[in-house]
């Protein structure tokens, strides 16, 4: 079985140095740039079919070293698995329940993993989910205050209105848009870890009584319209498509007649839930983000309209977010020793996977960014939007 | 039945006065606007299901007439058939077959009805669709300008590419492509009359040779990615539910990889076929576009995505329809006897309502009317689109 899997690989060309268990090692192309090591005869049998779930998976489980710069490893990753098993590759997409408590359970085990590990390699505000780079230019805190302001500018905040902010994180938008829009802001989020840094930093910047921080579900939300913006970032990921309708009717109850809601999320590239990735979103689910479900595009305008929302501008920030994970992972990259001290191993290399993983998956088009703004229509049907998009660009 | 429709329309008030066969008048409501001419005594028993569409259909076979402004008697119609039938009425849309000679026949109707009867009271570039307005003060030559600027920087067009135009109309679009863009423009169309004239205004302009028009069905088009660009205004409404993924397929397959779609048409307001506007859609289909569909928003993203496109960039210019279809309905009504020199009787009624019709429903959001840019991403799944959206506003 060994000889035929070196056969195997040694046909694909690849730049792959493997390492077997017993320290033995063999190039399986010219100039190799990663090293495979096979830390348990298991393994052979795995490569058989090399899905990127199965490999990441005994990384993860420590069965599988991958030596070399992680771009690289991803790179070769996924030519490997191309080579071997193709365009398929991969189960669908699960769907599941989301109660209440489960979703906190979900929740909780990303983004409580440790504030401290997050800020090693975020930017200064914490601002975890796409940046915006006006010009390709800027470095990783300047690109997401613009995305920060993008975001409030879509929104039209005036001083003196409500903001909803479904999803806050650690309050990055909250603050941002409380202290340079004049807004009142009521976030919302199921990480306790979040919450309480997040509140530290509402009070340190003296925005209390400005910035409203609180532990809540989007079903417990108020329905009474009494929010003049509502605006979810990086959360629908989390709904599940069973909710979907629920919570774009939560949107919906929350904001008032004439208000902008702004969903901006990841969205699949498939309306059918055909896998994509060759088994990258398997990967994702089990070890990133448990009962994280992406929608289509498609399928969050069918809901948000359903809900009686009207989509007005949609935006895609793909290649954004590829840019913005290229940022995360090299500054992870960069600080491994630290982060080592922060998390538990195998913590640490799910995260370097998948942050380098998913600018991978950003830059081919396996997933999108949509940023998608929708009008709750005034009782006569109109709005009171701009006849243009001019202002965002002033 | 009169005592009893009399008793019904009286206790609702509204400002209308009813003239009967015989001569007869008696005020509705005070100070009445409209008057309704009951031709007919079969007329009586109509009212008590009073659809916009059975309204309609009732004027345009004259046995109904209406006498007073336009927009009074659109929002007097529908406050009418909303008093007597309320939220619900109208079948749900049809859906049809969509085969090349009836689409032909359907397009036929509507666009060859008369050259001069359109250049009456459209701008004098004979732009058929949505105008846009940047300020809201603009005029409609102005706005159609506007417009026309508005899709060719969408699209980044380049001097030198090609760009085909799908559903060309009178060319109006492909003219201003090539005249201010310096692009190579083929365009296709399936009316005859609107070929005949776009033809001559390219002769009269000098732009042969970088206008080309001719008669072509959209499942005719060459397959091989010829083009830079493809841009379709107005158009994916005739295209049939049926047909909207073989559409978008072409649609991708005569775009270059890295290549830009503009897809600009009216929406529906609900993804489920329900009916909207009081039967108002029943009407449109009968007497106004014959075979028309449309399809929510997440349902061309949709089909769009499946074809292989990409979608970047949704906008909605549904306010800016309602002012469009109010000067259209303005300068029609202002030249109302040289029409009639035009047009038969029964067509001038079919086309003052509905253009006056569909300026309400843009304006209480029956219907939408959406911009969607789509790209036909590169081999390695990315784009060359610039990072942000500002170009268009420069």
């Amino acid at each position: 079985m060994l000889a035929q899997l070196l056969a195997a690989l040694r046909g694909i060309q690849l730049p792959l140095r493997l390492r077997l268990w017993d320290g033995h090692e063999l190039d399986l192309g010219p100039d190799p740039s990663v090293t495979l090591v096979l830390h348990d005869p298991s393994m052979v049998a795995q490569f058989a079919h090399p899905s990127l779930s199965a490999l990441g998976g005994a990384y993860v489980e420590g069965k599988l070293g991958l030596e070399g710069p992680i771009r690289e490893v991803i790179r070769l990753g996924d030519a490997l698995s191309q080579a071997l098993i193709g365009e398929g590759g991969g189960a669908a997409p699960k769907r599941r329940a989301h109660a209440k408590a489960t979703d906190a359970a979900a929740i909780s085990y990303h983004y409580d993993l440790s504030n401290d590990f997050y800020a090693l390699w975020l930017d200064r505000e914490m601002v975890y989910s796409c940046a915006y780079f006006e010009t390709g230019a800027e470095d990783l805190d300047q690109a997401q205050q613009a995305k920060l302001r993008h975001l409030c500018r879509k929104l039209r905040l005036q001083p003196g209105e409500r903001l909803l902010d479904v999803g806050c994180g650690w309050g990055g938008l909250a603050r941002f848009a409380a202290r340079e829009f004049g807004v009142q802001v009521h976030g919302i989020t199921l990480s306790k870890e979040q919450l309480a840094l997040g509140r530290q930093r509402v009070k340190d910047e003296g925005l209390e009584g400005r910035v409203e921080l609180e532990l809540r579900d989007y079903r417990d939300l108020p329905r009474d319209g009494r929010y003049d913006k509502v605006v979810s970032v990086g959360m629908f990921e989390h709904v599940g498509h069973i909710n979907l309708p629920t919570y774009c009717q939560r949107l919906f109850d929350a904001v008032r007649p004439g208000g902008l809601v702004m969903n901006h999320g990841i969205t699949s590239k498939y309306t059918d839930g055909r896998p994509v990735g060759r088994g990258a979103g398997e990967f994702i689910d089990r070890y990133v983000f448990p009962h994280g479900e992406l929608p289509h595009l498609a399928r969050m305008v069918a809901d948000l309209s359903g809900a009686g929302l009207e989509v007005v501008d949609v935006e895609s920030l793909r290649l954004h977010y590829a840019r913005t994970l290229e940022f995360w992972s090299e500054r992870l990259e960069n600080r491994l020793a630290e982060a080592a001290q922060l998390v538990e191993a195998q913590s640490l290399r799910i995260w370097r996977l998948y942050l380098a993983g998913c600018a991978y998956a950003f830059a081919h088009g396996w997933i999108n960014l949509h940023q998608i703004l929708a009008v709750k229509p005034l009782a006569d049907g109109s709005h009171q939007l701009p006849w243009t998009r001019a202002d965002l660009y002033r």
